[in-house]
C-alpha cells in the first residue's frame, strides 16, 4: 500500500567530492527477531546456551592462534627477503665504492625495488583491488555497518599477505602492520563461519552465527588480535576495536576480544622464538619491537595535518586520473624506483660519518667513502627495513646522527611516505609515520640539547625521537587512547605514558583544527555512507517528515508474488528494506524476500492450498551472506498470482521513529528503516544530509538499521 | 484515561534476599526533547556548541585537579598519622621488651586503633551512612541509571575523606583507594553543576549540565580520575570506568575521561613532589606505588570466591543485627582493637628474625627478641600500612620471610580483611586483597623454588607476589581488562602483562563458577534494580503484554490538574514516569509535573485565559535535582479544576516497544517507561523476573528508562 506524499524536504546541490556511493549496503546489524527466530530461541536448552558461548571463546582463541600465526609468516618473509636483497647490493656497492661505478649499484637497487613492487603491485590491482593499502579504512566502514564488497574475503587475505611482504620487500616507505588489522579481520569472519564461500567448504559448525550481528563481534575481536600481533599489544587491540570501530559495547564481548588479542601476540611469540631458535624466550612482543627504554613534552600535530592535505590531493589526483590497473602497477614500481633512486642519491652525497661502534648495532652498515671502521650515517636511516631505523633513531646513542643528516632524511621521507599511501600495494602508513616522527622528534632534541647550557637532562635525543614518533603518527591517524597504550606496550615502559598521552592529545587538537584524520579523509574519498558517533550539533530540531520522500515503497502482510518481484527488480527503488505496513509494522528485508522466493513459499490460493511451505531458519543462514541477485531467479506468470505471508518471516520489531509534530495519524509509527531508503532515494546523497537524517532516529540503532 | 486492563502475567513467590528495594529510582538518562527544549537547540548559535564543547574539557580539567588534590590530601594525613602512631608503640615495644609487661604495649596499641577507628565509625554512622564502605558498589549503580540517595553529596565527600583516613590510620585491614574513586565521582558531580546544594552557593554557570545525562559522563569521568589518582594508572581508571559503570561509549567523552583522569595523576605528583621536597619528580604516580619491577603463571579465584561467600554471610549477618549506628561504632571499633590484639599476638610468637639489611628497606622493624641487628620478619607484614606490606612482599630479597611466617599471615589477614569489609567506615577493600594474594603468592613462589632442584628460574618470590595478588583481586572484584591496565601501569613494567590477564581471566572464570563478585553481592545485598548489560539468553520470548500490569496510569494531553495532584499523591502507585496518550504517545516525569505545579502553570478555563504560564528550561534546571515532594505543593480547590497542557513538556519521543502477538489493537506503542513502572508495581520485586522484564525492550535504552 502507498502511502500519502509528504511536503518536499528541501534539496541540496551535490558536491563532486562529497557525494556518498550508492554501491555501498549495509549490513543488517539488528537482528530479525521474528517468529522463526523465537521459535528456535524457544526450542533452544539451557545447556544449548553454554555451548553458544563456548562457541565463541573457542573461535576467538583460534581467531587469535591464526592471526598470529599469519603475522609470524610475513614477520619471516620480509626478514629473509629484504635481507637476501640488503645483501646483494652492499656486496655490490662495496664491489663499486673501490673501482668506481657505483651508478650500476644503484641501477641493481633500484630494480630489485621495482621488481618487488611490481609482483606486489600485479596481484593487488588485477586481482584483488580490494586488499590495496592498509585496510584500517574498511575495516572502521565495516564495523560501522557499511558493507564494503569483498572486504573480508579469503583472497583478499591471500592478496594482502603476499602484497604486504612484497611491498616491504621492495623498499618502500610502508609498514607491514597496518595490513595485519585487516588481515585478522578477514581471519575473523572467516573462521566464525565455519566455512569457506570461496572454496566451497562447508564444516557444518557454528552455523548459529551465521549472520551480520554475530559476525560483526568476531571481526572486532579479529582487528584486535590484529593490532595486538603487530605491535605486541594485547589491551592496545581491544583498544584499538573500541575506539575505532565498535559502535557496541558490551562487556562479554570486550574479554573475548581481549582472549583473542593475548592469544594472538602469545601464538607469534611463541613461533618466532621457535624460528629464533630460542623456545620459551616469548619477550619479543609483537611485529615491531621499539626495543626496552630504561628511564616532556612537545609539540603539535602539524605536520601530520600537513601529510593529510599533500594526501588528500593526490588522493583525488588518483582517483581522477589512476584508475586503470596497469597505470595503478606502472606508479607502483615508479615509486618503488624513486624511493631506491632519492635514498641513494641521499647516501651518496652525504658525509656524514660515524665510528662503527664495538656492539655491531647496525645491520646493514655502509661504508662507501667514510674512513675503514667508520659507516655512512645517513645509510642507517634508508638502506634498512623502516622498522629498524625507527629502532635505531630510538635507541642508538647520542651523536649518532647530525642535525643535517636527520633534516634531509625527515624532508625526504615525509614526500616519499606521502607519495605511497594510497598507491595500489599493500601497505600501512604506521612506520612510515613513526619513522617521520621520531627523526624530527630526534632533530628537536639536538637542537635543545645545544642551545641549553647544561645538557644532561637533554641529553637523550632517542626519547625526543619516541614522542616525536607517537605525535607524527598521532597527528595522521588521530587515534590518541589506544595509541597511547599502544606505545606503552611496544616500548615495554609505562614511564613515557604521561609525554605521549599529552602529545597524542595535542597533535588531535591542532590537527583536527586544520583537516581530518587520514583514515576519514579516505572513507570520505571512497564516498562511503560512514556514520561518526556524535550527531551534527544541530540536529535536534529536524523530524523524520522534513527527510523523508514519498511513497514509501512497502508491503502488506499477505502480498501478492508479482508485487514482491517488481518491487525487487525495480532498479529505480533498490531498496534493502520494506515495512510491512498491515495491520502491524514490521521490517522485512531485501534479502529474506530473495530467499522466500527462491523456496517458492506461496499460498496458491487458486488450488485452495492455504499453507505455506515451511522454511526454517538454517535456509536463511545456508543463503548468507551472498545472496543472489533479483533476476536470477525465475518466477513463472502462475507463480506471480499466488500469495505470500510475510508474518512469520518481518521483523515485528524494528526500530521506528515518532513522527514528532506532524498532523498525520495515519501511521503513529514508522520503521526507520524503511525511513532512511526513502531519505537517501530523495536526497542524492550528500553526506553532511543524511548525517543529519540518521541521527533524526536514535543514535546507535540507525547504525544498525542504515539499510540503503 | 485508564486503559483495558491485561491479562495478568505469572507471579512468582518474592524470596526475601532477592526482593528489589522499591526506594531507589531511577536517574532520567533518557534526554526528554520536548518542545522547550528544541526552541532553546533552535536559539543556540555553533558558538554556543563550541562554548559547551570546551566547557566539558575545562570540568574535566577542574575534575582531575581537584581529585588529585584530595587525593594528595588523604595520603600526607594517612602518613603522618600512621606514622605517629607506629612511633609511639614502636617506642613502647622497644622500652617493655627490656624490661617486660608487653602487655601494656599491646593494650596501648589496641586502643589507639580503637580510638582511630571509633572517630571513623562515628563520622559515618551518624552524620553519612553513605560513606561507608568503598562507594564503589554505589558509584557502580549510579552509572546503571539507579538513584542511590545522597550517594553525590558534598557531605558524603568529606566524611569519606574523613573516614578513610581514620580507618587507615586505625590500622585496619583496609587500603584508601577504593573511597578515592567515590570521592572523584562527587567532585565531578559537584563541581560540573556549577553550584553546592548544600552550601546554597550558586556559581550561575554550567547550567546547561543540570541534568542526568550531562552529570552522568561526568561522574564517569570523577570515577576515573579517581582510579588515576589511587593507582597512577590513566589509562586504567578510563577502562575501570568503561568496565564497571559506562552503558554509554562514545569517542568524546572517552577523550574527555582520559584527559580527567590524566590531570588527576599529575597532580597528585606534582603536590607529593613538593610535599616530599623533590619538585619536578613525577616519578610516583599514585597513592600507591608497587615499585618498579626490573624483569609464570598460576592459580585460580578459588580463595577469592571463599573471601565473597563468608563476607556475604557476614553482610547478611550485619544487615539483621547490626544496624543501630551505636551498635556499628562499636563493632568497627572491636574490629580495630582485635586487628591489634592478632597483629600483636603474632608478632610475639613469631620467631622468624631476619637480619636488618644495610638498604634499611623496612620503617619500623621491631626487634623485640630477635638479636641484635636483626628484626621480626612477622612485624614487616603486620606493623606497617597495608600499602607499605604489599610493596616488602613483591620487593624484599629471597629469603625475607620464611613460609611458615607467610602462611599465618595470609590466614589471619584473609579473616581480617573479610571481617572489616562491610564495617561502618570508609575503607577499600583493593589493598587487603592485594596483600593477601601477595602473601600467598610468594609463599607459593617459595614452595615452588624448594621444590625444583634447579631454584633459579623461579628464583624471585617477588614475581610470585605480584600474580598472586592480582589473581585474589581479581577473584574478589572479577574486572580483568582495567585490572589487567592498573596493575601494570601500578608496576611500571609491561612484562607482566600477559601473566596478569592470564591469571586475572582464570580467577575470573574460576570465581564465577562459585559466586558472583564482591561489588555485585553487595549491590545485591542492598537490594538495588541494577541491570546487567546482557538480558537472561532465554528472555526472548518474553513479550510487553506477558509483563505489564494494569491499568497503565496515564495522562491526557491536556489534563485537569485535580487529576495529576491525585495520580501523584497516591502512594500505592508511586510512579515517576507517565505516558501522556492521545494523540500521540509522549511520556512526562514526575519531576516534570511537580515544577509544572509548583510555578502553576495552569490553563484557567474558567476565566477563559488560555494561554499558560511561559515557563522555561531555565526552572527546571533550577529545580535539579532535589525536586519537592508532592506534598509540599499547595493546590487550592479552585486551582484543582484548571486544566494543565503537557504538550510543551511531554517527551515526543520516547522509548516505545511494539506489543508483539497481541490481538490488541488499541495502542500499537506504549512507552516503555510506562511499561516498567507497571511492571515493577504488579511484580512483587522479583530480581529476576525484573532483569526480564526490562530486557523486553531495547538493552541500552532501558538502562535509561528505568523509572520506578
Amino acid at each position: 500500500m502507498k502511502m500519502p506524499p509528504w511536503p518536499c524536504c528541501p534539496k541540496e546541490i551535490p558536491h563532486n567530492e562529497k557525494l556518498l556511493s550508492l554501491k555501498y549496503e549495509s549490513l543488517d546489524y539488528d537482528n530479525s527477531e521474528n517468529q522463526l527466530f523465537l521459535e528456535e530461541e524457544r526450542r533452544m536448552s539451557f545447556l544449548g546456551f553454554k555451548c553458544l558461548e563456548i562457541s565463541r571463546w573457542v573461535i576467538c582463541g583460534l581467531i587469535g592462534f591464526l592471526t598470529g600465526l599469519i603475522a609470524c609468516c610475513i614477520d619471516i618473509a620480509v626478514e629473509n627477503l629484504a635481507g637476501v636483497k640488503y645483501f646483494v647490493v652492499k656486496q655490490n656497492i662495496e664491489k663499486f665504492t673501490e673501482v668506481g661505478g657505483l651508478s650500476i649499484s644503484l641501477i641493481l637497487w633500484a630494480v630489485l625495488n621495482a621488481a618487488f613492487v611490481m609482483v606486489g603491485a600485479i596481484i593487488v590491482a588485477f586481482f584483488e583491488p580490494g586488499a590495496a593499502g592498509s585496510g584500517i579504512p574498511q575495516i572502521k566502514c565495516y564495523l560501522n555497518g557499511v558493507k564494503i564488497p569483498r572486504v573480508v574475503r579469503l583472497k583478499t587475505l591471500v592478496v594482502k599477505v603476499c602484497g604486504v611482504i612484497c611491498s616491504v620487500a621492495g623498499g618502500l616507505a610502508v609498514g607491514k602492520e597496518g595490513p595485519m588489522i585487516h588481515s585478522g579481520a578477514v581471519v575473523a569472519a572467516g573462521v566464525s563461519q565455519g566455512r569457506s564461500t570461496s572454496l566451497k567448504k562447508d564444516f557444518k559448525i557454528f552455523e548459529y552465527f551465521r549472520r551480520d550481528t554475530e559476525k560483526r563481534d568476531f571481526v572486532s575481536a579479529g582487528a584486535a588480535a590484529g593490532v595486538s600481533a603487530a605491535f605486541g599489544a594485547p589491551v592496545g587491540g581491544v583498544l584499538f576495536s573500541l575506539e575505532e570501530g565498535a559502535s557496541f559495547w558490551n562487556q562479554m564481548l570486550t574479554w573475548r576480544i581481549f582472549f583473542a588479542s593475548m592469544i594472538s601476540t602469545f601464538t607469534l611469540n611463541f613461533f618466532l622464538s621457535i624460528y629464533n631458535k630460542k623456545p620459551g624466550d616469548l619477550s619479543s612482543p609483537g611485529l615491531i619491537n621499539f626495543g626496552r627504554f630504561e628511564s616532556d613534552v612537545s609539540v603539535c600535530g602539524l605536520l601530520g595535518a600537513l601529510f593529510n592535505i599533500l594526501n588528500y590531493w593526490l588522493t583525488i589526483f588518483r582517483i581522477r586520473y589512476v584508475h586503470r590497473p596497469c597505470l595503478q602497477v606502472m606508479e607502483a614500481m615508479l615509486v618503488g624506483a624513486v624511493t631506491a633512486t632519492v635514498s641513494f642519491a641521499m647516501i651518496y652525497f652525504s658525509n656524514d660519518c660515524q665510528p662503527l661502534g664495538p656492539d655491531q648495532s647496525e645491520d646493514y652498515p655502509l661504508q662507501l667513502f667514510c674512513a675503514d671502521g667508520e659507516y655512512n650515517s645517513m645509510a642507517t636511516a634508508f638502506f634498512n627495513t623502516p622498522e629498524r631505523s625507527v629502532r635505531s633513531l630510538f635507541h642508538n646513542p647520542p651523536g649518532s646522527y647530525n642535525p643535517l643528516t636527520l633534516s634531509l632524511f625527515t624532508l625526504t621521507y615525509f614526500f616519499l611516505a606521502c607519495w605511497t599511501y594510497g598507491l595500489t600495494v599493500s601497505a600501512g602508513v604506521f612506520i612510515p609515520s613513526l619513522l617521520i616522527g621520531a627523526a624530527w622528534g630526534r632533530l628537536f632534541g639536538i637542537l635543545l640539547a645545544s642551545i641549553t647550557p647544561d645538557g644532561s637532562i637533554w641529553a637523550d635525543p632517542g626519547k625526543y625521537a619516541l614522542i616525536g614518533a607517537a605525535a607524527q603518527l598521532g597527528g595522521i591517524v588521530r587515534m590518541t587512547l589506544s595509541l597511547t597504550v599502544i606505545m606503552v606496550e611496544a616500548t615495554g615502559n609505562v614511564t613515557y605514558g604521561l609525554p605521549i598521552m599529552l602529545v597524542l592529545l595535542t597533535a588531535k587538537i591542532v590537527g583536527d583544527y586544520f583537516v581530518e584524520g587520514l583514515y576519514d579523509i579516505h572513507i570520505k574519498l571512497q564516498s562511503v555512507p560512514f556514520l561518526h558517533l556524535e550527531a551534527p550539533a544541530t540536529s535536534h530540531w529536524l523530524t523524520a517528515r522534513e527527510v523523508m520522500s514519498a511513497p514509501v515503497t512497502c508491503f502488506n502482510r499477505i502480498e501478492k508474488v508479482g508485487t514482491i518481484v517488481d518491487v525487487l527488480s525495480n532498479t529505480s527503488t533498490n531498496h534493502n528494506g520494506f515495512p510491512v505496513v498491515v495491520p502491524v509494522c514490521g521490517l522485512i528485508l531485501r534479502s529474506q524476500l530473495i530467499v522466500l522466493l527462491k523456496h517458492k513459499v506461496f499460498v496458491e490460493l487458486a488450488r485452495s492450498r492455504l499453507t505455506q511451505r515451511k522454511l526454517q531458519l538454517k535456509d536463511f543462514r545456508d543463503a548468507y551472506p551472498r545472496f543472489p541477485p533479483i533476476q536470477s531467479i525465475h518466477v513463472s506468470q502462475d507463480e506471480r498470482e499466488c500469495m505470500m505471508d510475510l508474518t512469520e518471516f518481518m521483523n515485528p520489531t524494528p526500530y521506528t521513529v515518532p513522527q514528532v509534530y506532524t498532523k498525520v495519524t495515519y501511521q503513529p509509527c514508522l520503521p526507520i528503516g524503511a525511513l532512511l531508503n526513502e531519505a537517501l532515494e530523495n536526497l542524492p546523497g550528500l553526506c553532511e544530509t543524511l548525517q543529519i537524517i540518521v541521527y533524526v532516529g536514535y543514535r546507535d540503532e540507525v547504525v544498525n538499521q542504515k539499510l540503503c
